[in-house]
């Protein structure tokens, strides 16, 4: 961080500069802001985060279940039992199951992929934890599994290949709606989003 | 953090990403971007910036000389023997002393006052190290003192307090030029930097 300055810092609050402008949302000038908040506010802040980045270092895992955060064997939702059995959320990322369970519809389980697809990035179904999936609706004796995909050309293709895994297990599949958004207007959605909804529309 | 989510995470992950977004420049949503970004970035992100923080949290103090921020009795700046001494440049924060420091410009030394006078906010200049800094220029045979000072009310209110209490020492003081930025077009700045601007005109 020569930016944040050689001779007027010491090499830690530089380092701390410089992998606080690494995190998203943070450039160089507001990494810089941040850490000057942080010295300031010693009791208030600095040791609380630098006690919570210890113990999120030391205890947060892969679900060894549905690839969810952890800190034991099994995430929250996997170790609850009021979760229903018998349905299973695909999702790319944990950014996504937090999105979901912020909406509040789904009650069951979740399994996050951890990407998608990919030709372009070498991203094989093996290193998406396919396979765990292939053998989890066997394993628990699974009704449904809703595919919440992302709606780009990838997040299709590997909802496409997935279909493809799961349909000789006999697995209700569906995949989330398409259409306009709650608060959408027309005259700003794409002509994609607008065909969907057409094709998709359904008797009032 | 309710929002990001009670049942899906564990404590740990939710009190960072509460302290995350108490960051300048951060917000819950890039708070919780930037925390599943850090769990990620294992070795990469998360545990050099675990680190960094206690490291900070440790070291890190105000320099007894001039209030910037040090990791001994004396800060980087006060203790280079290459630093022109007889030469104080007055600013209100680290931040504006690191900006003095990005600029380059200047090869004294400085004071930081930690703020500015403010009736509103019961700022005095007891709590603004001003005390400490009619002491320095008293002890270090100072030659000149450049008032650094933001160009807002509390901040010329503060350097002709300043000036006030230095005047009887003797010692020169000075303060930045006000006038057109450079890069600045004359149709976008406001009346009273156009008129210092015209107030303080030099011969080409």
């Amino acid at each position: 961080m020569a930016e944040a300055g050689d001779a007027q810092t010491d090499a830690a609050v530089d380092r701390l500069i410089g992998l606080m402008a690494r995190l998203p949302g943070l450039g160089p000038r507001s990494a810089r802001r941040a850490v000057l908040t942080l010295i300031r506010r010693r009791e208030a802040l600095l040791d609380p985060l630098s006690q919570a980045l210890a113990d999120v270092a030391a205890t947060v895992r892969e679900c060894d279940r549905c690839g969810n955060i952890a800190t034991g064997e099994l995430c929250a939702i996997c170790a609850n039992p009021a979760r229903a059995t018998g349905e299973i959320c695909v999702v790319e990322t944990v950014a996504d199951l937090w999105a979901m369970e912020r909406a509040g519809a789904f009650s069951g389980r979740y399994h996050v992929l951890g990407g998608v697809l990919s030709a372009l990035d070498g991203v094989t179904p093996a290193s998406l934890r396919i396979p765990e999936l292939v053998a989890r609706v066997a394993d628990e004796a699974t009704r449904e599994v809703i595919l919440a995909l992302n709606a780009t050309v990838d997040g299709q293709t590997t909802a496409h290949y997935i279909s493809g895994e799961l349909s000789p297990l006999g697995v209700r599949l569906t995949s989330l709606a398409k259409g306009v958004p709650i608060g959408g207007e027309l005259d700003y959605l794409d002509d994609g989003t607008i065909g969907a909804a057409l094709l998709a529309r359904r008797a009032l």
